[in-house]
């Protein structure tokens, strides 16, 4: 079994013009990459080009270290919003929860199989439902609980963790506080969150029980980026199940929970594989 | 072939009690009646007992005509919304609509493949649009163009119209008016319409932009019986199809359009097939 | 919080013939039995009656213990086959596993979160890998390794501590050995496995392997009960996942392992509450 | 409301070597022209390189009927297969069908409302069914019958008419007769099938029946094009809808009509927009 190349990837986001795609590969094409996956989009309402491109950093003549600083001219040229990551230099993912397990053991399970490629430095919990979890797979713990009283002080210490453990992103795997504004932007376009509905339906609370007195026919999920509106960040990922009326609340729940965790996943793994690009409240994903 | 035997279908609702199946099953056993299909569902939240019972009338020991009165004094007993109807006693179908055909396009293709089970004996719309397309499917269009100055007295004629041609339901195929509370309490729980999203998700105008400037990625499409809130009427049937950033609201509605009649024709089969029981604001939907 | 009650399930199938509703009804309304659930269905290609009722069993006049017997007569004049469980006696669940981790871990979490209504008194495998995985969910674990030479010597010691667990039914959670004849034989009805591809396509080894090579844009995830020949059991749940060109085998392999272990999930749910009725080949599987 | 621009289209596979997109892209650049749509894809297995790329042809230096030989040498020097088609030049599409008419006035339907970019030239049918259809649609309808005796000669004359159209594609749109090996190679992959089974599963006739005898849960519906080996062609899309035990054949035949119809219109719309590539037994089937 041969050792996979480490790759780099361009995200890129400017203003649509004749020759982004012919000057962007030739960029790439003239220092020896072999580009493996291109996706191009323009976005016809906001006019907007937007491209992700991988190339084999084997035989490429400039180091990783050195391409920003290479690609810069480009980036201004193009008045482009951009970043180059490299499959070889894992982000640190931290995960926030309460009491519900599904979405984190999954999301556990999950990276210890290999399908998330990060680094997992710290679990944050206002419960000690997931502790032993945690321990099983190596992870670790810090329970910092949140009262009414100390909700301030207690963000500002998990805003310290975070940053002391220099965390790239924060998902929230059913995490029932709400973030101050604050804490979100602290981290921009960071924190991923999962709620339960199929957004914009049955925003805030037990959307489940909204779902159930409204006589839905089908519940969703919804994994999105977290801003300073409660449940109006941009969507990555959503699905759905066939609901019936034989479904009651508590079904709707369990059916729900299969639900929450795969499309949670899915929105990580896009972000985590630099898929992900935010153009206002919508999103672009490239498969 | 043989010709199939018509059945009785027996739709009711009750508060919960022991012994209903016992006493409805024996009712129709020891009248001869052979239990072809039965589903019954008792809703936990509203204590509600809900059953579609249908039985091969041949060797029935009461004519179809005298049924009701017979099952009249159970009903009294178990205080029960119900309705006993025959397979062979088609319901009469109207169908009301602007300028897009799809929905009605496949309404009057199924309706001739034998797919609804109904008699179609006009069809209303404010558009010449689908004029030749009912003459080809020789189904009689009634054109009643509604403006803001006659739309009062053009929905006394549509009343009329439809008393006047004996419709048991009204299906709405993309019709764009908005109904008045006349209109709609002269056919109570009797008007079925499409709204192209998945509700309670983009009520009102423009769903499919609505759904493309909050960047969702999966779109729907609902059919409810037409209450005098608007979108707000019991869901019969939902719909979706997943979306893309590739998907400008063009292709929304594209990709709409499929869905629409698909669940449009999925709720109005069902609704003839005496399959949808009314509990408040939500259905029960027996297979 | 009032504790649930206890409920009888009735299971059964027999011969299509008038009343079979109504008597079976009457049962359990004139033992004072409040049914909260009931579903028929009668399989035309067949003229097989089917019938799943749940009932109350607070004031229930005949024992549990004595209600078999009780039942007996009708059973006998319906020629049928039928079975009476009652929630409060919990299956025995065994699984059986190998190598991959992903449907044994599901299961694990779902029965401890309380989504599977059963004891499960082992786990087989013939790897060491789950091993850890058992002991944090507090499941014992045998470890039974096969080889060529030893197969059909472990295969009746696996009988053996199946039979000596008092084991109702025996999940396969990937477990890559052929059962023999006499393993199948002696739980007959009773195995339910996965199989990773929408059966029948795919049958025998590597499916993921032959989708890919046969260009299939879905792949799918099959459980059935396991019966003497491979793969061609009745099926009780499949499910599917789209595939594009850009999915070589090993991400049909991580996108299937979400498939298989929810597909596996809902059968073996369906038939610990025993929703699960078979007719030859096919199955009934009640909502 | 402004003219869309004409665009062309450049499908291209060839082996993969490194700078291929930079160079195709640099030499629509070059020539002045905006690409508007790009997707690449390197098929790991057969180690082949993929491209569709659209631009508009407002402002290129070359017209479009000089432009296929100035890419002539870059095609070589890749060795590529590739082709260059201009959306201004509509294919044409001929549609072959016998009894059932769902495929078909699903197709014509949606090409008048402008959802397939094509021009009809003509239906053929050995059956009369479908020819009121045809002429309420204005499209050129064909008789001709098959029985045993005539096959051969009639098959001959079905090449005869469909090249004296001029035909780009044929649809076989429910066409119940098996084509001859002459047949498929007078129109090496230009003929697009519908099967009504979920390909590999239920090869060959009777697939619903087949289907209800495995007692499958889901059924399917297979596009692809047509090869020497029934039912083996490499498949362009698939879909499946939920079956249950209440389904006998009849009810699969009903909801299959539904799929058969929605999968063939997007396989057929999928070709027409260029945007699949053969390789081998697959598809790539850019978005």
């Amino acid at each position: 079994m041969t050792v996979p190349h480490h790759h780099a990837v361009l995200l890129l986001s400017c203003p649509d013009q004749v020759g982004l795609v012919s000057r962007i590969t030739h960029f790439i094409f003239e220092r020896g990459g072999n580009i493996t996956d291109l996706e191009e989009h323009v976005d016809e309402s906001s006019q907007r080009f937007t491209i992700r491109v991988a190339w084999d950093m084997q035989g490429f003549t400039i180091p990783a270290e050195a391409l920003p600083e290479a690609f810069a001219p480009l980036g201004r040229e193009f008045q482009a919003d951009w970043h180059i990551s490299f499959t070889d230099k894992r982000p640190r993912m931290a995960i926030m929860v309460s009491g519900y397990d599904h979405c984190i053991q999954d999301l556990l399970w999950r990276h210890k199989r290999g399908e998330l490629n990060c680094v997992i430095p710290l679990v944050i919990s206002n419960h000690r439902d997931v502790e032993k979890l945690c321990a099983f797979y190596e992870i670790p713990f810090e329970y910092v609980p949140v009262s009414k009283e100390n909700k301030g002080e207690q963000e500002a210490y998990e805003i310290e963790l975070l940053r002391s453990h220099e965390v790239d992103v924060v998902v929230l795997a059913r995490y029932m506080q709400i973030l101050s504004e604050r804490f979100v932007n602290a981290f921009p376009n960071r924190i991923i969150n999962i709620h339960h509905s199929f957004l914009p339906a049955f925003v805030g609370g037990n959307p489940y029980r909204q779902a159930f007195e409204r006589g839905v026919k089908i519940i969703g999920a919804t994994s999105h980026y977290v801003t300073e509106v409660l449940d109006e960040g941009p969507i990555i990922a959503q699905d759905i199940i066939r609901v019936s009326h034989r479904d009651m609340v508590k079904d709707m729940i369990r059916k729900g929970r299969d639900l929450e965790r795969i499309v949670l996943a899915r929105a990580v793994k896009a972000h985590l594989e630099k898929r992900v690009l935010i153009l206002g409240r919508r999103t672009v994903v490239f498969d």
